[in-house]
């Protein structure tokens, strides 16, 4: 089958085996997937032990599973499969698993292939409302979504998301459906309009905020967080990036703030509000799977393989 | 009257101006007072614009008041003195108030003197059977269960402090009293044999903590907290220090950590604990007024002044 396949470099392969589930896996024929960021960091490095099929924003169709509810369903997947055993599965958290299969980040063969093969307790059936264009977004609008299952936010405090990019754009959808004053603080004013459905936009401000969000993909992101945070509000890092931060400490300890790392969410959720058409999103473009390096390099605010 | 004035330099007077009450304030004859680090910090420079009477942990009788129901009582009294009308003094955190008012530390004189005036609503009376020695600790207590109040401490997980000084002793013994399975982490096996009667002791461990408290004055202290602290845990900074920390930031994203800036607490558990005798506490050292530099140079577990 054809497959991205990657070890230190990327190599398109038409001749990669089709692979075949485990017990308590399904093989799922993908439709489309989508290339996100990690994978951008993956091929400069970001993950240098692993080798396999990159990817791990999908749609597909179950074609054989130990579920035989499942088969012939469409479906999207979660991309963390614990081990069961340690301690953080043992505890409901198992995207924390100590050891932890990741889908195309780590020991697991990913999406950007014809088939991929998943454990079954991953899969979620995607409501015939959503195209599978809309579905392929469900892994990042439920990383957005995990801020609120971090945070409480109140209808009736401010909020305000640094940057502008797709990982801010999602967030900032997700965090407006709450009804709470929502500023979207960027440094780009072409890419703030889009904001503007759904919240105000300022390329600076010297308002104060409950809750900063920090999607700026940028070190300078937590400076900026704690000049906006209110005295015992909340800070939510979202992104993240390589290097260390210069931070003094004590500023944090004197105003009581909290400061909340969020990765993964929650999938059940971000259908829901696919379903009802509660989140708006720019076309995906499209491209064969040889013609990856274009799908990388891509400024769209979202590129991926039509399969 | 008797007072130790801070402008630069300390001096001890014996002709300062007795204070007069204003309308929403009570007057305070000091029965003793304790030194705490932060008036240390102050003489070395902390708070260069601060000049006035030092002091911020007393214990005292009320000697006029406009609430007559506390002429004659024994008290003591929180720090922060509050607007009223900014943001946080009308949301609840008055002791994060904009243009708040702090004995000994910033626009009010503290209590190194014989007589201190308060505003009334911040007073506390003392249960008669608090000695007043025991009832100096009241506000450092306070602020080890500003972390109750802060964090859910749940028996069933585990709990690290890291520090085996004053703070980590009585907040140690603090968040003793929740059941938690307690591991207190320091430097000097001296100093943790004190620790033994209600946690775990350790210099080093492999261990992983669901919360891990930094008490430990050291910017390396966060460092060794993110070591420490599980997934999805929670780290509360409980000290501060002079200069910046490098931090990798992405760690605290990726594994989803909390980070609680943690400062002043609620008086009247801690009154609670300390009149059911929960809480067990070293002799505190006096000294007279004028002696002030051995009560700064002392090395005991607390030392302060008699009056």
């Amino acid at each position: 089958m054809k497959a991205l396949y990657f070890d230190k470099v990327t190599t398109y392969l038409e001749d990669y085996n089709k692979p075949v589930p485990g017990p308590k896996e399904s093989l799922i024929k993908i439709i489309l997937s989508a290339v996100c960021n990690t994978d951008k960091e993956i091929r400069k490095g970001y993950k240098p032990d692993f080798h396999g099929v990159l990817g791990h924003e999908f749609v597909g169709v179950v074609e054989e599973s130990n579920n035989r509810d499942l088969i012939g369903k469409r479906v999207v997947g979660e991309i963390n499969e614990g081990c069961g055993e340690c301690i953080y599965c043992k505890t409901g958290r198992k995207t924390h698993c100590m050891n932890r299969k990741v889908i195309g980040i780590a020991d697991k063969d990913g999406c950007f292939a014809e088939y991929m093969t998943i454990d079954t307790d991953l899969l979620h059936i995607i409501p015939d409302e959503i195209p599978s264009e809309v579905a392929v977004f469900t892994e990042p609008l439920a990383a957005a979504l995990e801020i609120m299952e971090q945070v409480h936010i109140k209808p009736s405090r401010n909020v305000a998301v640094i940057g502008d990019g797709r990982l801010a754009y999602m967030i900032a959808q997700a965090v407006s459906l709450t009804g709470t004053d929502l500023t979207v603080i960027g440094r780009h004013k072409e890419k703030l309009i889009n904001f503007k459905k759904f919240a105000k936009v300022a390329t600076e401000t010297n308002e104060t905020f409950e809750v900063v969000i920090d999607a700026s993909g940028s070190p300078s992101g937590i400076v900026t967080a704690g000049r906006l945070v209110r005295k015992k509000g909340t800070i939510v890092l979202k992104s993240t990036y390589a290097g260390k931060t210069d931070i003094d400490m004590s500023y944090f300890v004197v105003n009581e703030i909290t400061i909340k790392g969020s990765r993964c969410g929650p999938f059940e959720p971000a259908l829901q509000l696919l379903k009802r058409g509660l989140i708006t999103l720019p076309a995906i473009e499209l491209y064969e799977l040889k013609d990856y390096e274009q799908a990388f390099e891509s400024k769209a605010f979202k590129a991926g393989f039509k399969f």
